[in-house]
């Protein structure tokens, strides 16, 4: 179902030859309307790919015609050539579907540094718009895939009943996670529910926070992480907006797991649970932090419920806390209290696919949840030999 | 020569059986005079170990007759009682030399979280002073050793002629760089030349920043880190200070490419030399940046000069620079000119094990190099094993 589950969307998946083989590679989602109020949340990194600069310009006007999405190629770091490659590739749209380009988007994902081959490229676009259909969505899903194994889709009815109800759906990319430099998240929600793109901004911007942003398999930020949310209105219901924002929530939080579980080279998806936070920036800094120990990461690798590398990382935060009464569990059990040593580690289970590290800051009422995953030769191989 | 190089310091290296087995690890190292000026720099981590919290107090007082190592347990997050094995330490120590506990430091590294061995460790305190010699340096060095392979010692001599001569040197041990949150970075640097604790406390610093502050081979940072500087005066020397400067640094520098070359599972050495920085600050921040890229780490142990990582971590600093004037550099090829694609890419050399990254941020005049290493399976491997 992906983005084709609410009423209004059109999707195709196509193979373009812009990847080497007949892999799907190339997709375009279509809002028939009968409206097309946008969001888009970007990546943070200052160098942005084109496709980003471009799409980041067409949010502004908060109305989305269609996105058309390559993988293959990050089109980043290709100077002003890569952004005329984006903008060409907006105009064919455009042409095809006899509207503006001012109201497609552009993503890409892939290696940096490179041209598009934009003769595959754009004669892809033109079997793409021949495709369109309303059960294209999982096709659209799979041509957005670079090293995920497997499509990533989801989607949530919202609504109190038959005739107030509404559908959000969704499709994701991302071998790693919001920001991995190469293995870019790629997200596109949808909905029949009318909305503004005031709206769907505030909406978009509440659920990414809590559940894309939390992801953060290498701490790398990519050049081209985009998430959209187009709105068709088509089933004419006005949603309740805190139940919207609660099921866009749920539709991210869903992609957001698949992601993780998929991430490159992960045997273990961990979730780490700061509590007793004087505030939520400290908690998800703090859980940034642990998440980013590449030491803690290869001993969770390694069943290892090594709880000193989990404080060695909290110090070097400056959130508030006394180390001496910093309490830490892994999988239930409190192996460190006060700073020190705990319960007994061997009474830990380390080994299940999910590991949960809680984090007693012991300094206020606030919680936040990061999640990441271990570090492994699997990923290093991945990585080493990605580009050459 | 280590430690020992300089006139006025004794120092030993035994085994107490903290360690299993029968490898060194304990060493003792001993001020005889005059003078007994000494300094010290220690981890920023918040989390610090019992050793540091002590010998941050005795460091205050600017002078220390001798300062006690131990490998095969890092008396981190062991609470008052490991508070109380330190100050017991360093009793042992005085009692031994007739002297104050109070200028007595205390360096220990292993593993976090658990009580020393302190029947053992006291007994291995009373060798190694029965032991105490002038040449002893090798034997200190050795037995600080944790997953190090090698000891790493250096020496300089600083002054102008035979009369005006004095010495610097120093032993290290770190597997990884300042700050592996296990494999912490201990170091001790001694000089006969005549000093206060002053200039000892200033050179420290400045010849630290630019050393041991830019190495960064996996972005953890230890409760443990220690670097001590202590002069004895013995060559009776007051030497020029810019030039005894300059030697300690030549020492760090000389012991920090030694921990970099050693670090775990490391195969390529990674220096990031970014210019045309507009503040030596933004240099560092960058330079540090794309040292944590695991990426780029694990692109580089693939022998693949990936630019396009090296772009996408300067681009989550905050440093001065427009994304279109960048220029990289590996191995002296620019293969990226005005943040795009330069010249040929297949030019670069990536076999040697020494790989130098220049980053041209068109920003200004400063420059500053991180040095670190790349990922490799090896590091995953010696840190999921290490505790279990």
């Amino acid at each position: 179902m992906s983005v084709t589950a609410p009423l209004g969307f059109r999707a195709a998946g196509v193979s373009a030859g812009i990847k080497p083989g007949r892999a799907r590679d190339l997709a375009l989602v279509v809002n028939d309307g009968p409206n097309r109020a946008a969001a888009g949340v970007f990546t943070a990194n200052r160098v942005k790919a084109a496709p980003v600069l471009w799409s980041q310009q067409v949010l502004a006007g908060g109305r989305l015609r269609a996105v058309v999405l390559n993988s293959g190629g990050a089109n980043a770091c290709t100077g002003p050539e890569g952004f005329q490659d984006t903008h060409a590739t907006a105009e064919k749209v455009a042409a095809l579907l006899e509207d503006s380009a001012g109201e497609v988007a552009v993503c890409s994902t892939g290696l940096i540094g490179e041209r598009l081959p934009m003769d595959e490229l754009l004669a892809g676009v033109e079997t793409a718009a021949a495709q369109l259909a309303r059960d294209g969505g999982l096709a659209a899903a799979d041509a957005i895939r670079t090293t995920d194994t497997v499509s990533k889709i989801s989607f949530k009815r919202g609504g109190a009943d038959e005739d107030g109800a509404y559908m959000v759906g969704g499709m994701a990319k991302g071998a790693g996670m919001l920001a991995p430099a190469l293995a870019t998240m790629l997200c596109v929600i949808t909905t029949d529910a009318e909305l503004t793109g005031d709206e769907l901004d505030v909406v978009l911007r509440s659920a990414t926070a809590v559940t894309f942003d939390r992801l953060d398999t290498d701490g790398c930020m990519s050049t081209n992480d985009t998430v959209l949310l187009m709105s068709s209105g088509a089933s004419g219901v006005r949603p309740d907006l805190d139940e919207f924002e609660q099921k866009v929530t749920e539709v991210c939080a869903d992609l957001a797991r698949q992601l993780l579980v998929d991430a490159e080279g992960a045997s273990k998806a961990i979730a780490i649970e700061v509590v007793g936070a004087a505030g939520e920036d400290d908690a998800v800094k703090v859980g940034r932090a642990v998440a980013r120990s590449t030491l803690l990461k290869c001993a969770i690798h390694g069943e290892d419920p090594n709880w000193g590398r989990v404080l060695a990382a909290v110090g070097t935060t400056d959130a508030e806390f006394e180390p001496d009464r910093l309490n830490v569990a892994i999988n239930g059990i409190w192996i460190c209290r006060g700073g020190a040593v705990g319960d007994d580690r061997d009474k830990v289970d380390m080994s299940p696919r999910d590991v949960t590290i809680t984090i007693d800051l012991s300094a206020g009422p606030h919680t936040a949840t990061v999640h990441t995953t271990d570090l492994t030769a699997a990923y290093v191989h991945e990585n080493s030999a990605y580009s050459s």
